[in-house]
């Protein structure tokens, strides 16, 4: 089977155990609240709006790439991914976003009470599936696996918290940065990778590369993002460029420049809202370093994640497939 | 030991452990709004605003009951006064209530954003909490309580998608009111007796009658909740006569006059924000048997629950400890 092939199958198995889950709940506006925010069901739904489904992923071939057998961790995997989407369904409530992938987000079609109860339900649905590798593996590894989860939980909602708390801040050092990305998006990338290692069965010492390979990942990849939303191509992205400087989000380009260029702050200010304002904002941050220092450093979290990867895998096949996917996210354009 | 003692003693160790686990947050203001919000920090912190615990304890008094050791409990029993604590927290907000116990509520306090991902936290928090049995119980054991509690989120998510749909209907089926009381309320006092006999590692039979005690317990508990918001007296439940009238809360008393009393929506719909109104609501409803149907059902549920109570626990200590605080139940004031 080739690397397509198996990802095809593998993302297959996971729609479908996500569809299992969620089917526990009974037949409902509620669950079709949360189906439709998966996007099986509701307006354009479809492949398109499904997200990539890349954590799951992770975690399938981390198993295979540790010499389990992938089929195994499906459970899992899916549990991961509706920590993700529970969490995506309460930040966009926190972050008031009405639109997610080109559709109406839950909270602005049933209102906020019933959009946090359904995140929550979502929030209870992950671990409940995550209980299902009972069928599988050992129960000392299941309560691993459990326990993961929840010290990832922990980590993710510090990270949000910080990322609310930089909202009010104008100076925040980058070590500042690397704690609250480190908490909101790293902590789950390598949550999946650790996962797949704890249900293979790999040894400590394998865990823990696991680990740090899924943590750089993540800061790679939340610093990719961030220069995206900034320099990214508008036909690529689907946003204008500089959006993340119309927003006034406090990305790591713009935590630079309040630290490092003169005047940049008021400067910054007076981009919020105002999209040619921002735009030659960018131009500013770029004249500054800025682009430059975030390019450095996605290179870096970069090569510390390949580096942990193969301490990690040793499987040429597996070891391959995460490298091409490590390279591809430090070079995507979207 | 006398009672009195007794459960002061297991107080004192519920309140430690919560504070032991909500201590693994880093120091923080994230931190400081959990501690606030139970009842250990910030303006009248206090015994009185930090409500009865009345959770933990029925699941450490199903331990004891069931011959086994409370104090293995511990992790279990705060776990769940954590769950009951997190969907204050987004009730609250859900329910847009400004205060609690006569404080202001964290989402009142520190906005929607910080409180949903506050509650986030507490409900990982929660599971947290429970895997610290492994300490002491086996770990079958151990997933089986995990098992429970989340099979206790889905039935408490479930609730309150019902409650707030039955916001928006007139006309509501008795039998749909015990659906949504059974997943808001009884499923987590079922929880908690489920748990203890779990934890001791009592019969599948005893566990089944644990189960369908606290069940009761909590249909008879919310229903006696439904009659002191309409019949209560201001002096000791701290609120105003009718308040629930006032608030145009769907509780059983309205629903049984919704369908059993001519006239009577629009009557409803005008007492909805006037006191005087609402007040001569009470005495409609008293007059067309809605308070008497409510006693009855609420002894019904309180009798039900006193005999699978004795089915359950046969150690006349914890059996007559319990027995008192069913009675004490459907007999309180407040």
């Amino acid at each position: 089977m080739d690397t397509d092939e198996l990802f095809n199958l593998m993302r297959e198995k996971i729609e479908q155990t996500l569809k299992d889950v969620i089917n526990r709940v009974p037949e409902s506006e509620l669950r079709f609240m949360l189906s439709y925010h998966m996007g099986w069901e509701g307006e354009s739904n479809g492949v398109k709006v499904q997200g990539k489904r890349i954590r799951p992923l992770l975690t399938l071939i981390g198993v295979a790439g540790t010499g389990g057998d992938w089929e195994e961790a499906l459970p899992a995997a899916a549990g991961i991914e509706l920590i993700h989407n529970f969490s995506l369904i309460h930040d966009d409530i926190e972050d008031h976003s009405e639109m997610r992938r080109g559709r109406k987000t839950v909270w602005s079609i049933w209102g906020v009470p019933q959009a946090i109860n359904a995140g929550d339900l979502m929030f209870s649905l992950a671990r409940n599936s995550v209980l299902d590798l009972q069928k599988y593996i050992p129960v000392e590894r299941v309560l691993m696996a459990i326990e993961l989860l929840d010290q990832t939980c922990l980590s993710l909602t510090y990270g949000q918290f910080l990322d609310m708390q930089y909202e009010k801040i104008n100076q925040i050092d980058i070590i500042d940065y690397w704690k609250m990305i480190g908490g909101k998006t790293a902590a789950l990338t390598s949550c999946c990778m650790k996962m797949g290692g704890i249900i293979s069965g790999a040894s400590s010492e394998t865990i823990s590369h696991l680990s740090r390979f899924g943590e750089f990942l993540g800061l790679a990849f939340q610093v990719v993002d961030d220069w995206l939303g900034i320099w990214g191509d508008e036909s690529q992205t689907g946003k204008s460029t500089a959006s993340d400087l119309v927003e006034g989000k406090k990305s790591l380009p713009v935590i630079f420049g309040l630290k490092n260029c003169d005047g940049f702050l008021e400067e910054w200010k007076s981009g919020i809202g105002n999209l040619q304002k921002a735009q030659n904002l960018a131009e500013t941050l770029e004249l500054c370093g800025a682009k430059a220092f975030v390019e450095k450093e996605a290179e870096k979290q970069t090569l510390l994640a390949l580096e942990a990867l193969h301490l990690a895998i040793k499987d040429e096949k597996y070891a391959n497939i995460l490298e091409e996917l490590t390279e591809g996210m430090l070079h995507r354009k979207k």
